[in-house]
């Protein structure tokens, strides 16, 4: 709180706190899960949890921020995304390693170049690299990842699994992590790559599309395993 | 605390203290329970105890900012309700799942009513749209909900499982979202959509709608989880 | 902290320190032991998790304020109290559910002449209602509590039982909540109903009997689950 | 933190937050291992975990003080003894009780003689009670539990027992509590029976000592419950 | 957050919070893992979560200290050192006790030389010692446990098992050791032992290193308990 309150017409600082609360109970709600789902799936929705509750804290320390200045520097944004936009792309990679093995070079392929996309984009709108050059970088990078999603090893294991509940789990991960992860780069453009976040209606679109990236996603990998738990055959002892 | 003390006659001060520690102790069970209870309900027993948690973080800066102001913006009520109302209708879905599945399209028509039933009734609070419109779209959205409940796929499913706890729980829990999500919009009404709600007695009135809507509708689920789960045929090895 | 420290002669705020670290302890202990204890035992146990936990919290809080002001407006014990007596009294409920369901009616008696108590006393001791009556009045709901205990129903499955380990724990807990819970009054009554608790003494005194009510009824209900889970017969399974 | 930070130079400073750190750490890897550990041990296991669990709170507060004043009034010290030393004395009994059933009156007269130790000290330390006589009756206090763990019967089941594993933690364990205890009443001597710690290197002492005391103690319950563990036949199913 | 904000260009202070944020998802993934992996590897799995832990404390200490003064006395750097390092010392004895206990001495001269490097490191770099001759006697203590890791028993023991996912992790972790350890002597020579650590590059570099150090070597061991637990034959009963 430190002394600042919520207003009633701050609609920023209300979509702070509406992610926030949403971030904490869907953390809180995967960790649980860890507990329930069969042990194949404890590492994706793991994953998923941890970001959630990371996304949780970044939150918490933006919203601060915002409160007290109504201003969001953009390096809160790029902390957040450093841990959890590579987190996220190597859930797929356990998330559809539930099914078959996908090659080790693909996991460190997918760790580098979503870590580099990160780092790209922030040098770029910080200032210490050309602006524009590292916007295009960073969405090389995003595309990379994109088309790995959709034309390489991961879609062609899901593809031939006839894992239904896998392959609708995979569609939907995959539609968030493409529409969603649009929205940075188009607001970076519309920014202009300016050197802070001032504008209420910016800071209620990045809270808006973290919302959906991670809750959404998180959701979709625990129905995902708790689909694929339930239809296991359960042995007589596990009914706890 | 930051320098603010409850003063022995602040009432008001005190229903916040109260409905903290109730929501911690609530939440605190339920997050045990989902370790005790059959694996079919752990899911809705999870749901609400992130309900509680939720709510307990949002009652915690709602009484920091009434200490220190003894005033309370209604941000921090909508902000509290916008996840935790949309949790509770899904923890319908959930638990009559344990019976039989729901249609899914149901699901999605719960959440997006849920969700709406509260963005719009701050758009109308907060003076961004019609006042009056607002509060009567918003009244609409949760008789909707209401219908599903008493009438829907929903009541079916329960009403033909000749499952007497189950039926009983069902019937506390739909009491508690009619009678006691009452209290919000007739609380609206009668503070006459004002931007900001000042009387201690109307604080009272919503913590202590809170802490049954809360607090109760949680213990109904749970109880109904545990006597579902000790009615259940026991393995022999599940002693613990 | 806050800025305030713990002076080597403030014998009341270390009383305080004492209570609070004493109460982590035991909430931590009953937590973890609601893994160890037979699955009937596990929800006595976690309620007096619950109780310590909610102490911990509220004393958290008192001490704060006493370091601040070294004054404590008597709402903060009666915040604590509207929680921890009705969950001890339920604990008394399904301690003995264990043996026997007691009937569902004496479930919310006990609830509702428990909260009525607490919340009696403190419209007395704040000015808003007749000050002595008030006091009457609390102590008839407690009487009506401890004459179940002695001579209810919970008193009969209990003695008719023939099980040792829970006369045991059922007669300590008994005894904690008549002669601990006669602290209360008679502190009331000795402070001659004012407004606030001015005197190192009698916070000294209320943190004792809250320390002894609250710790040994939890490990009172702790020591006989522990017995009785070991009492039972182990199956081969279950080492761990 | 609150604005005061620890310069390179403080060594006393320091080894509050390494204190504060290994506290942590033992705290986190023994609530852990009472997951693992055979039933019987998790009681000592949980103990030991809990004393690390309050150490860390007191050396918390204790650093935050130390850092805004350079001076640790002794009633920090003291309170956290109140609650660490009974259950340390406690952890002995529950130990040897993974053997044999130890008295249940030996359990009363430790955990009175414990309590009674610090609260005389105390006294005696705080100026209410004469300085050198109090002394004196802590020290006895202190001989008397000395006495039971040396040639009490404690002492009597470990010889009797022939379990290696349990009879080497038992020695190091009294070996702590021997020479480490010895540590706190010969800084008291020192200190002439001051109000207040002043100088660091006194502080360092304490610091050193209970890191010894509560981490090097803990750390031999767990070995010994580990190997006890390890030893004991392995059920198939117990893989987890 | 204290007031002070993270601006876009402080990169220092955002290598701090991504550190931080990091850790955090590292420590609760492999908190989560204890529960997954075979018993065997509990140990050295929660050992890691733990090294990940204490350095997120040190770590949320360290960027406070920054964002409010932009300087970090070194002592932060040590305070944390003298935890994790012998921490992640006995990670590779416990690491390799999964295959063959090995001797008892080396777990004693593994951690008393792992906790004199850095003591004698700090002394120097404080200047209480000899700063050239503290440095070398550091390098000394680091050049034995490198020795003993790639000459001593351990490497042995590890060499003669055949068990390929363990050789490959004991040889990751052994690289961070050997690589990323390096760095801390290389930044104190080039820093020329001076009192603070002032220069936003030598904090970026510190933190880095600190990650990598970290987190690569947690995940080193989570990886290699993972394939490990896979690869046992998997009773029926162990679906959760």
């Amino acid at each position: 709180m430190n002394g600042t309150v919520l207003q009633a017409t701050d609609v920023a600082g209300g979509t702070f706190s509406v992610a926030l609360f949403g971030l904490i109970a869907e953390a809180v709600l995967l960790l649980l899960a860890t507990g329930w789902v069969a042990r194949a799936w404890k590492l994706p929705v793991a994953l998923s949890a941890v970001v959630a509750l990371v996304a949780a804290f970044g939150t918490l320390q933006a919203r601060d921020v915002w409160l007290a200045t109504h201003q969001i520097p953009i390096s809160y944004q790029y902390v957040g995304w450093a841990v959890t936009m590579p987190l996220q792309v190597l859930t797929f990679f356990f998330f559809v390693a539930t099914l078959a093995t996908p090659p080790a070079a693909l996991f460190w392929r997918l760790l580098v170049v979503s870590i580099l996309m990160v780092v790209v984009r922030y040098m770029g709108e910080a200032g210490f690299t050309h602006a524009a050059l590292s916007f295009l970088i960073g969405i090389v990078g995003w595309l990379y990842i994109l088309g790995e999603l959709f034309f390489g090893r991961l879609n062609e294991i899901v593809a031939n699994s006839h894992d239904e509940p896998v392959q609708r789990g995979y569609f939907w991960m995959r539609l968030i992590v493409t529409i969603g992860w649009a929205i940075y780069p188009l607001c970076n453009f519309i920014a202009g790559f300016g050197g802070g976040v001032g504008g209420g209606s910016l800071a209620i679109t990045y809270n808006l599309a973290d919302f959906v990236n991670r809750i959404a996603f998180g959701l979709a990998v625990l129905a995902t395993a708790m689909l694929k738990t339930d239809a296991a055959p359960r042995p007589q002892q596990s009914r706890f």
